[in-house]
């Protein structure tokens, strides 16, 4: 084993007998969209996205599904597994079994086995003071699915965010490969603040993040203040400590940095000649700021 | 890929790119015992048995958890987790990570990962007239654990049950491909019946079982009539047209031929020369019956 959960890292690393790196990663949760077919694939694009993450090429899927028996429609377990079955085929990953329950509440992902090249590891380790930090998805996924559940999200904010969320990070972290990213992690459960400290952490530098230029998905800055999922508060209270602002930020914007994504996007540490091509190659990616010596706190808002 | 799951087999079986071949299964399930270290152990032991039912050797694991986040001690949940954990390292397979989610109904397994060698794969589908079925664990975890829901499961036979299902199937699976097994199938939760019955067309034979041969846990003939769980019946409806009694067997003998099996034995179609050694080797393994030619229906209980 190379890399296990104790690191931080966003799949377990292991290497067979022969030599062979196998990337590991198990995800699954409840619904985040109205549509089954459109959550399905969001599951699949989720759990791959941790096999991308470490520069791995996702191989085979096992899916895990909790089903409720009553008032669920056949066609809708169909199409949540025709979305997930749809979009591993995309990524070019094969469907190898599965298991299912019963369950009064829907949960569905899949466990997600592929291989990565020794020298091709992307890990969270290898920040270097200098690199541009660069995010290739909008925040707001769980302010917005929060919001869909309260019946506020406006329909036009809520396409864009399931398209964003089914979108692979197959094409980020092939670039970021290409383009000699020194460390890769994805965003999810824990925000992009979670997950940026264990990127500052692991690195052994600070990263300085401008709040101005973090991409939003539609709605999300006026859904924030009444739309929180519960997973926010807890990011925030777990890791509000090892922040500095630098500058005033309003609420609904910080409400989006701690904000719990579901199939977010890559944070990726670039070095600086490497970003106009980056930028170029990836659609809808950003600069959000830059990595800097190690500082009081691992992680800057300005 | 190989083997998926339209075949029927326990596993599925996918070729890396420098030809390693893996083994792949997921599985979880609510609580059949109440101890919760012992619950652990046997979710450990049922998701590896599916890796050792195809001939191959477990490296990883990921855990899959579900667990309620109101009444339920912490200690509970490390409990379940360190069970588990034990039973992955007994048999030398690593736990990479895991996913866990709070749900009001425990649910507890692991997705496992293995390798086989071309040669040693254990299918469902080579079994050979002329072969005899071994059976290596008791019948009856599904009508104990549905007994102890009701608080009327006797101690010693719970515990003898909970001693079964956490024992590993990985001396069976060895022994069996050393002494050149033509088939093998793990029963789980389509019972004796249902998992013989896959093997009985995969192999495109006939097996006659007999019924009063049938290793049994204790208790288990007498609690049969009154807690059946709900898949016992359902694999009634499924299977018994497939079936030809060739004598007469009473009803709670019947239950136990259908009962749903969690962490079950192997099913084996062994060469006649090679069972003595066989049942010298395995201990609590047991002669069930014998493979015969295709007949009116794949399986015949006399």
């Amino acid at each position: 084993m190379l890399v296990d959960y104790a690191t931080g890292d966003d799949a377990g690393v292991f290497r067979l007998p022969d030599g062979t790196l196998l990337v590991q990663t198990v995800d699954f949760f409840s619904p985040v969209v109205d549509d089954p077919y459109s959550f399905g694939a969001i599951a699949a694009a989720n759990a791959l996205s941790d096999v991308y993450a470490m520069g791995g090429r996702p191989l085979t899927a096992l899916s895990i599904a909790a089903l409720p028996e009553q008032d669920f429609p056949w066609e809708w377990s169909a199409a949540i597994l025709r979305g997930g079955y749809e979009k591993l085929r995309e990524a070019g990953c094969v469907l190898l079994g599965g298991h299912s329950v019963r369950d009064a509440e829907i949960k569905f992902g899949y466990a997600v086995t592929g291989v990565v090249e020794e020298g091709q590891i992307l890990s969270n380790a290898g920040a270097r003071a200098g690199d541009i930090l660069v995010l290739t998805k909008p925040l707001g996924t769980g302010i917005l699915s929060t919001a869909l559940k309260a019946g506020a999200a406006p329909d036009h904010a809520m396409q864009e965010a399931a398209r964003s969320m089914a979108r692979l990070n197959a094409l980020a972290a092939q670039v970021a490969q290409q383009q000699g990213a020194h460390a890769a992690t994805d965003i999810t459960g824990f925000g992009l603040i979670g997950h940026a400290l264990g990127l500052a952490r692991q690195s052994g530098v600070t990263l300085e993040v401008r709040a101005a230029d973090l991409p939003l998905l539609p709605a999300a800055l006026d859904l924030a203040p009444r739309f929180q999922p519960g997973g926010l508060g807890a990011n925030r209270r777990h890791f509000e400590s090892e922040l500095a602002y630098l500058t005033t930020i309003d609420d609904a914007r910080k409400a989006l940095l701690f904000d719990p994504q579901t199939s977010g996007g890559l944070l990726l540490a670039l070095p600086a000649q490497a970003v106009e091509a980056f930028l170029a190659a990836v659609p809808e990616s950003r600069v959000i700021g830059a990595v800097v010596p190690a500082a009081d706190t691992p992680l800057r808002l300005c």
